[in-house]
């Protein structure tokens, strides 16, 4: 799925000196830091950039985009490098602009429940920067990945069905275009009717459009009350039938996760938990004690109503980090399954209504898979991820997974789903983003060419050149 | 405020014809037909297209608008008329595409909680249909417009605050181009990270990009309890601490709704009712029975602490039913304060921190004000309108209330708020959409040239042509 044999570039020789001149030492051809550019967490083949920089401030990522811009060399922002679809490897050379050295919170405004941080920020260090205010910013891909990055691939996670993604949470951004001008698109307003959506169009561009440099997020109060259960199923159908239930009742979970039999025995393994080894879901809620009470006796009935055994409760903080920290690691967990194995995530998302089906139909795809695979999702929002565990170096293995993989796919946007939840495009999914879009591609292309007429933005991801 | 004199095209003479042999009697030039498709419900010049048609499917809106491409002659969607910044005047002449007939709900999706409707469908429509399924469409303007109209403003309204605007509540849209090519944007997956968010970017265009002629929108189920409740303040400040205090807290209101004392008696005389004629609050709450009570006894202990008395509740259907068909009609009951006036409504948008300051200076510009102003707002999302009460021949009252408009909205935008929340730009804020935007509207304007090259789309609304 890769783009074959990518051109490279060839960087101007002055281009570095002049980067240097701009940066500093925060400029580097080291092999070691070329590599570490060269891309993400996927199974993806690596790029490497031929220079690497670290701007710390948003006129010097446009001082950086100008020189490139001059160059026409491209430009290719790196955060965590937790990707999944291949957004940070340099495909045709350039510069990776590496923003995690722009990791400052600039302001927390309590009154209004919001933040502004650089785009180098992680989910992580924000949350821990708002515990002590009783304020928490909700998006939760797992990785700790930096919130450009996020707002980017328009990343969601766990909180999602309740606190919405990255759409829904970013107010306002701060890009640096193709051409080195700096923009903001939009107030801090919670709402606005004034002209097209800039702030939703540069979330989930995945860097083709402009780089985001700073981020202004809602945040939520940390709720009076937090419960989360662990809930067993007899089978796969009876646990996401009682997903469905509860969010067509309205039942206002914060978290829905489903494992499957394979994840939870990962898990075990990977975590050190115990689960009995079922279809599980794991719940949280939020609100007033009284409110969360209500709402847990809710989903309790309704899972006793599909066979849900051992509805768990884990009141406490540190056994419901334990339980959340294990659903965080499922992916590791999962490429656990079979060491020296390399992981493929699959990301595709269906109404709820097809979750089931979705889910059953590919399980009986993946009868005689060659190789481990476990299934993890939102399922809240219709969302699930298998990860298979391939030899790195069977074509046969990377070819059988291609196949289910495809067909896996495909048979979500046959759902009226699609290809990618939460993940992105990248340059993983450029042939999906066809068959799901058709000639709404062709729209993105104008948007694209009208905003990056020379291509130096992040090229060969989202749209092929 | 208005685009002084526009240049009208010359229509070609074959196109009424040829509008005719793909549209039957479905195309008028009558004067009438023009003069009711000339204008909304503001106070912005009227400007009447050349000629009307009436398509039913979005096949035949594709067939108008390519015949209108080929002939270069700009196409103006036209959905209920309650537009309030001059969206549907025809500035340049041309063809008026009135959607209305277009309002078949195509399919209402319980298991999924959404719904397809063409873009003629009306909220009042869609809800109809849905109240025997326990489900309804929550964004809610006041006007019943259709929702092809508030997908284009990106409208909002007094449910927003919950429920999200049309940004949150539009899935997907097909969307005419302005060269004819139909697309879908999107699935019905609730969240995807496939490619540029295409249904954001159309929503809030104001049919500048393309024409949108089918949605699918979110539902919710009807809530399990519904409770209502009126609160009287000593003064304007006080009761938007109160609210800035619930929301600071969490308090899942789905409405919060200030009227000042101008306001309710303008509400009183005109919807036959008898409150207490002081800033008021009108909140609603959604959830479960116990969960009501907990979240309105919150609330009214919030209200205390702020001087709110008299809190009193409206448990009954028909009681709030007839508090909010009281607050929908607080525009026309504020025109209504000078029989023969005419409403001049102003829509900013403030974070919810500076909402007390931007509403006391506002208040305090306003002493002095030659004309009546009533204010009402949506201020659990910050937005508040002001509606001035003008004598149409008065020169001298619109240049006052200009000034004061103009002063209002740079205030809401030092505040770092937006100059429309809810109404939109149409031709009555192209100079706040830069003072608000900067090297943003740029961006705009590469977009707006990359899918509308002729400017054929609306023309003279959201950007200058």
């Amino acid at each position: 799925m890769d783009v074959a044999a990518p051109t490279r570039v060839s960087l101007p020789p002055l281009l570095v000196d002049e980067l240097g001149a701009l940066l500093g030492d925060r400029v580097s051809t080291a092999a070691a830091d070329l590599d570490q550019h060269s891309h993400g967490e996927s199974y993806h083949a690596a790029h490497a950039p031929d220079v690497v920089v670290w701007p710390e401030s948003t006129d010097e990522v446009a001082a950086v985009v100008r020189a490139c811009a001059a160059a026409r060399v491209p430009v290719v922002p790196f955060g965590a490098g937790t990707s999944l679809e291949g957004h940070v490897a340099a495909l045709h050379g350039g510069v990776t602009l590496d923003l995690t050295r722009m990791n400052r919170i600039v302001e927390v405004r309590d009154g209004d429940l919001d933040a502004t941080v650089q785009a180098g920020v992680t989910r992580k260090q924000l949350n821990a920067h708002l515990e002590p205010r009783g304020l928490f910013f909700a998006v939760d891909p797992g990785a700790d990945a930096t919130l450009g990055g996020m707002a980017s691939t328009r990343a969601s996670g766990t909180n999602a069905v309740r606190y919405g993604t990255m759409r829904e949470n970013v107010l306002r951004l701060t890009v640096v275009l193709a051409d080195g001008r700096v923009i903001t698109t939009g107030t801090r307003a919670r709402k606005s009717a004034a002209g097209y959506d800039l702030t939703r169009l540069f979330v989930g561009s995945e860097g083709t459009l402009g780089v985001i440099t700073e981020l202004t997020v809602r945040l939520f109060g940390v709720p009076e009350a937090i419960s989360a259960a662990v809930c067993a199923f007899p089978d796969v159908r009876s646990a996401v039938s009682a997903v469905m239930e509860a969010i067509q009742l309205g039942v206002p979970v914060a978290r829905i996760e489903l494992l499957d039999d394979v994840q939870i025995a990962a898990c075990n393994a990977f975590s050190d938990l115990t689960l009995a080894v079922a279809p599980t879901l794991f719940f949280e809620f939020h609100g007033t004690t009284r409110g969360v009470a209500e709402d847990a006796e809710t989903v309790q009935q309704i899972c006793a109503g599909y066979g849900g055994t051992a509805f768990e409760w884990a009141t406490r903080a540190e056994e419901r980090s334990r339980l959340w920290t294990a659903r965080h690691n499922a992916y590791y967990a999962g490429r656990a399954l079979r060491p020296g194995g390399q992981g493929i995530a699959t990301d595709v998302c269906v109404p709820i209504s097809r979750l089931a089906d979705c889910i059953l139909e590919t399980k009986e795809d993946l009868v005689g898979c060659p190789v481990p695979v476990a299934l993890v999702g939102h399922v809240g929002d219709g969302n699930f991820h298998l990860t298979f565990v391939v030899d790195p170096d069977s074509a046969e293995e990377h070819a059988a997974v291609a196949r289910l993989h495809d067909r896996l796919v495909r048979r979500a946007l046959e759902m009226d789903g699609t290809c990618t939840g939460e993940h992105g495009i990248g340059s993983g999914k450029l042939d999906y983003l066809e068959a799901e879009h058709g000639a709404g591609v062709d729209v993105m292309r104008r948007i694209k060419a009208a905003l990056d007429p020379d291509g130096i933005l992040n090229p060969g991801k989202v749209l092929r050149p």
